[in-house]
C-alpha cells in the first residue's frame, strides 16, 4: 500500500491529524463505507436484493486492496472508482457482484468519500478554534491588565491594554468558529447522481435510495452537486478566513517580539545556526506563511468553479491539486496558534513611547 | 472633479449600475453621510452640542469639495479623510468646526462608506440574480421537454433533458441569492472605532455614539473590525462563487453551442472582422473571463487578511485594489448572463449520438 | 469619446504616464497605426495597389471614430475591431474600401496596438528604474558609512552598514532592467495571421507581409502567436518580480522606520485625521500592496495561457482584465518607489542593540 | 527516516523522478555535499585548515542522520540546519567539530542544496521537453498532410492542416526549452552570504571561499541573494508558461476529440465506472488542471518576493510550500503531454463544416 509520510517540511508545516484523514487509507476506507451503505440503500429502496447487500457489505468486511492496480486504474481512468469497482466485484463473486456500485457513478463516491472526511476534519478544527480561544481568554486574564501601545500604518499610535489587543484576535475567532460549526448543514451532504447527475439510473427509486444513503452515512441529503461546486469552494474560503486571521494573529506577535518593540517576549524561540543570541518567532512567522499559502490555494480552487457540462475532468483534478493542502494548512495554523499562544508572555509598555 | 467613464473594454465587461457606486462621487457622498450620522450621533449621546451638529449638517447639505486639493492628501496621506476633514472643518468655521469627525478615524469614514454602498450594490445582484432565475424558468417552460445530450470529461455520456440541464444552472443560483441575502446582517453594519480600534477616543460614549451611528444610517451595530476583514472577505468570496457559477453557465453554453454540437443556438452572436459567416458566444465567452478574473481577485484579497496590528497601510490599500474590481466583475457577470439567457434557443437532440 | 480620468485612489495606487498608453484613445490611435501600415505593407508586397494604400493612409489621417458606435461593437463582437474596420472602410470609401485590413484579423490589430504601447511603456520602466538606481547610489553616498542593525527573522541579527543595506535593494534592480531591457527581443514583434492564424488569407504574401508590416512599425518579426501569449505573460512575470523586488524595499523600510527602530527618519509621511504625531510611511506600504496584488494579477494571467485553440474569447478577454492592471500596478510602482527614496535619511545605529 | 511515497493521487498527478529529487533524502545529500564543499573551500581559502576539512568529508562520508532529532529540530527552529549542524559537528568531534559551518548561516546550506537538486531537474524537464517535440514532430510526419477545421472563440472557422496545427504546439515549447536552457547561468549559483547576507563572518576570505565554492559544486558565483529571490521566481514563472502551453494543448485535444467534433482519436482513454462506452481524455483533462494549478502556485510564490529585511521566516517558508509543487506539477504536466502525443490520431476533415 502506498502511504504518505511526514517530511521534515511537514514537522513544521504539516498537520498529522488532518493528514491522516487525507491519506489513501482513509479515503478508500471512506469509498467502501459509501459502496457498502449504497448497497444498504438500495436494498433498503428495493432496487436490489438485501441478500445482494449482505454479500456486497461481507465482502467489503474482508476486502483487502489491490494497492498498484488501483494505482494504474487512477492513472489511466483519472479515477480510481472504476478499478476499485472491479476488484470489489471480484471479492463479491457471483451473483451479487454485478450489483456492486448499482447506478452510481465515480464522482458519487469520490464525493461522498470526501465528504465523510470533512465530517471528520471539522470536528479538529472546532476542538482547536475552542482550545485557543480559551488559551487566549487565560492569556487576558492573566496580562490583559498591562499596557501596550497600538500601532497604526506601522507606526506608534496611542497606547491601549493587553486585553483590548487581545480582544482583537478572539473577536473574529468567535465568528469563524459559529461559521464554521453552521457550514455542516450545506457542506455535509451526500452525493448521489449517477452517470450525469440525474439519478436517473436508478430508475424511479432514485430520491428514495439517496434517502436512505444519507441516513446510513449520517449525512445530509442533497441534489446532485456534480458540476455545483459552491459550497465545497465556500467552506475552503470559509478556511482561509481562519488562516488569514491566524495570520494576522502571527504577523502582530512577530512585530510585536521585535527585540526593539520587545513588547511581547515568546518562551522556546526557534535557534540559529549561525547567532546563537536569537531567539526567532518561528510559528509566529509560518502562521503568515500559512495564511499567504492558504490565500494563493483559495484563489485557484475558485477557478475550479468553472466546470464544464456534467463532470470536468480538468476542474475536479484541479480540486483535488488544492482542497487538500487547504485542509491540510488550516490544520497546521491552528495547530501552530495553539503552540504561539502558549509561546506569549507581554511586557507592560506603560513607560514606553 | 475626477471621475472614471466607461471605457471601450468597460462597454464588454464593466457595468454601469455597480461602477456608480463605486465612483469618487459616491464615495464622497457615502463619507458625507457618515461625517453628518457621526455628528448627530455624537449629539445624540451628549459628545458634543445639537448646535455643532447642526452646524455640521449644514455645511455638509453645501458643500462642495476641492478635488484636487483632495486628490494630493490622497496622495501624501494614503486616505482621503485628512484633507476631507479639513475642508469640511473650514465649510463649518468657528466655532462648531473642530466638531466634525470627533473622536473618529479615517478607516471609521472609509470602511462606513463602503458598506453604505455595498447596501445599495446587494440589491442590484439580487434583483438581477432573480430576473435571471426567471429567465431560465421561462427557457426551461419553454425548451425544457427537449432531448439534450449529457456530457462528461468532456465526451457524451447519455441523455437528459434540457430541464435537467438548466436545473444544474438554477439549483446553486437559488443557493447563493439566499447566502446574498443572509450576508446583509454581518456585512452591513457601521465601522466606529477611533484610531485604535477601542473607541476610546468617545470617552464613555462610544457604545452610545456607534448605536445612535447605527441607528441613523440603518446599519447593523459591529464591534471596531477595523482590522478583522473576515466579512468583507468572505462576502467577495461569496460574489466569486456566483461569478464562477455564471461562469460554469458560459462555459456550458459555448460548448453546447459549438457548430458541430448544435445542441444551442444563439441569437445576436458576435461577428467577426474576417469571417463572415461565424456568429461568436460572447457573452459566454466573457462569463468564463469574469469568473477566472474574479477568482484570481478573491484570491488576493485573502491575502490582506494579513493585516498587521491595529490598521495596516498595506493591507487596507490592497484591498482597495481588488474589491472594486470583484464588485463591478460581480454586477457584470449578472448583466452578462441575463443577456446571454436571452439569447438561447435549445435544438432537440433526441436523434444526436 | 469615452475616456478614463484619474479617480481619488489613482492619486495614490495610479501611473497617469503608462495610463496614457492604456487609454481607449492611445488604444485606437495605435490599432490605426497598424491598418496603415499594413496597407502600406500590402501595397509593398503587391497585394493591395498602391492607390488603395494611399487611399487608405489619407483615410486615416482625417478619421474622426464615431465612439459610440465603437462602444456597441465591442459589447456586441467581444472586439471593436469589426465596428471599426466597418468605420473605416466607410471613411475610405469606394472602390478601396474594401481593402481596409485586407487579410487580416481583429487579434492581428489589437495585438499588434498593445505591442506598440508596451513599446512607449518599457522606457518609462527603465527611466524609473535607471533614476531609482541613481537615488539609491546617491543615498549610499551620502548614508552609507552609517552603521545598522540588520534583522533576520524579524529578529535583531548582526550590524553591518547601510551601504550594504542599501546594495540589496540595488543588485536584483539591476538585473531586473537588463532583464527588462533584453524583453524586447521576443516581446515587440508584430502580430500577423490573418483568421486562422496561419496567414494563408494574405495568399502567398503573407510572409513578405508581415515583413513589411515588422519594418514600417518598427517591430520585430514573429511567427503568429494568436494563441500562444507566453512572451507576454512572461513579460507580466517580470513586472511582478521588479514590483515585487519594491515590495521588498517598501517593507524594509516600514520596518526600518518603526518609531522603535529609528534606524529610517522619512521626510514627509502621511497625516492621520487622529493622531498629529503621526508621520506614516505611505508610499512604503503602497510599494507593498503593489506588489501583492501585481503578484495576484500575474497568477491570473498565467491562467490565460490555456488558450483554447485558434482564438479564445474567454482566455484573451482575461488578458484585457489583468495586464492593463499590471502595466499600471508597475508604473505606479517605480513612481512611489522614486518617491519614497527621496524621503528616506538614515540614523546612524552604532549604539544600537 | 521519513520518506514520502507516491499516494493514489500521484499515480495521477505527480512525477517520481521529479519527485526524487525534492525527498528529505535528497535534500539532506544536497545540504551535506553543501557543507563539505564548504569546508574544502575554506580550506582552499586559508579559513579553515585542511585537516579540518578532510575531518568534515570523512564524517560526512559516514554520516547516519538523527531524523527524528531533524525534524525536532525543523519544528523548532522553522530550519533544519542547526539541528544538522549539531549532529554533524558531534559527528566531526573534536577537534575540528566546530569548524563544520564555519561562517555561513543556514539560509547558504538551504538554498544551495536547492540549487543543486534544480541542476538536477532542469535536465529531466529538456529531455521530456526535446522527447516531447520529436514526437510532435513524428506525428505531424504522418498525420500532417490531413485536413483539419480551425475554430476561433469556440466556433468553426476555416480549415488548415494538421501540420499547421502541430505548429502552433510546437512553437512556443521551443521558445520555452530555450528559455530553460539560459536559465541556468542566473539560477544555477551558489548562495553563501553568512548571517546577514554580506559574507563578513568570513572575515576578509569570504569572496575566496565563495570562488572556491561555486568550483566545487559546479554552480556559478553570485552575490548573495538571500533576500532577493527573484531568479528563483523568475525561473518558477517560466515553468508556469511550459505547463500553460502544455496545458493549452491539453485543452485543444480534449476539444478536438470531443466525439461531435471527432477530428482526434485518443487510443487509451480512461474508462468509466458507469459508462461503458466512454474513451476519456484524462491525460489532456490533467494538463489543464495541472496549468491551473502552477498559474496559482506562481502567483502565490510571487507574493513570496515581499521579503523582510536580511531573512524572512514568513516569505522563505512560503516559498518551500509553493516551489517544489511546481517542480513537481512541471514534470508532471511533461510526463502527461509525452503520454498523451502518443494516444493522439487525427482524422481528416476534408469534408466537414
Amino acid at each position: 500500500m502506498t502511504e504518505t509520510k511526514p517530511s521534515l517540511l511537514q514537522s513544521l508545516v504539516g498537520d498529522p491529524a488532518v493528514a491522516e484523514h487525507l491519506s489513501d487509507a482513509a479515503d478508500l476506507a471512506a469509498m467502501l463505507r459509501f459502496e457498502g451503505a449504497l448497497a444498504e440503500a438500495e436494498a433498503d429502496a428495493g432496487l436490489i436484493e438485501a441478500d445482494a447487500a449482505q454479500a456486497i457489505i461481507a465482502a467489503i468486511a474482508g476486502f483487502t486492496p489491490d494497492w498498484a492496480d488501483l494505482a494504474r486504474g487512477m492513472a489511466r481512468d483519472g479515477v480510481v472508482i472504476p478499478a476499485l469497482v472491479r476488484q470489489l466485484r471480484n471479492a463479491v463473486g457471483e451473483p451479487h457482484g454485478v450489483q456492486v456500485h448499482k447506478g452510481a457513478t465515480s464522482q458519487d463516491a469520490i464525493d461522498t468519500a470526501l465528504i465523510l472526511r470533512l465530517a471528520q476534519i471539522i470536528p479538529i478544527y472546532e476542538e482547536r478554534l475552542v482550545a485557543l480561544q480559551a488559551a487566549l481568554a487565560a492569556l487576558s486574564a492573566r496580562d490583559g491588565a498591562l499596557s501596550l501601545m497600538a500601532h497604526t500604518r506601522m507606526q506608534q499610535a496611542l497606547k491601549f491594554t493587553v486585553a483590548a489587543k487581545i480582544r482583537t484576535w478572539t473577536e473574529p475567532l468567535e465568528r469563524l468558529l459559529a461559521a464554521l460549526t453552521a457550514s455542516r448543514r450545506q457542506l455535509l451532504v451526500i452525493q448521489l447522481g449517477g452517470p450525469i447527475g440525474d439519478r436517473s439510473s436508478f430508475g424511479d427509486k432514485g430520491d428514495a435510495v439517496a434517502r436512505y444513503l444519507a441516513e446510513r452515512l449520517d449525512l445530509g441529503l442533497a441534489e446532485p452537486w456534480h458540476a455545483s461546486r459552491d459550497p465545497l469552494v465556500g467552506f475552503a474560503s470559509l478556511l482561509s478566513l481562519i488562516t488569514g486571521a491566524l495570520g494576522k494573529f502571527g504577523a502582530d506577535v512577530a512585530l510585536l517580539a521585535q527585540n526593539e518593540v520587545g513588547a511581547i517576549r515568546l518562551a522556546g524561540g526557534g535557534t540559529s545556526s549561525a547567532m546563537a543570541h536569537k531567539s526567532n518567532p518561528v510559528n509566529a512567522e509560518v502562521l503568515v506563511s500559512l495564511a499567504r499559502y492558504n490565500a494563493g490555494l483559495v484563489g485557484t480552487l475558485h477557478q475550479a468553479l468553472v466546470h464544464e457540462n456534467e463532470r470536468s475532468g480538468a476542474a475536479w483534478t484541479l480540486e483535488w491539486l488544492a482542497l487538500p493542502q487547504i485542509l491540510q494548512t488550516t490544520g497546521a495554523s491552528l495547530r501552530l496558534a495553539n503552540d504561539l499562544v502558549g509561546q506569549i508572555g507581554f511586557e507592560d509598555q506603560s513607560r514606553t513611547g
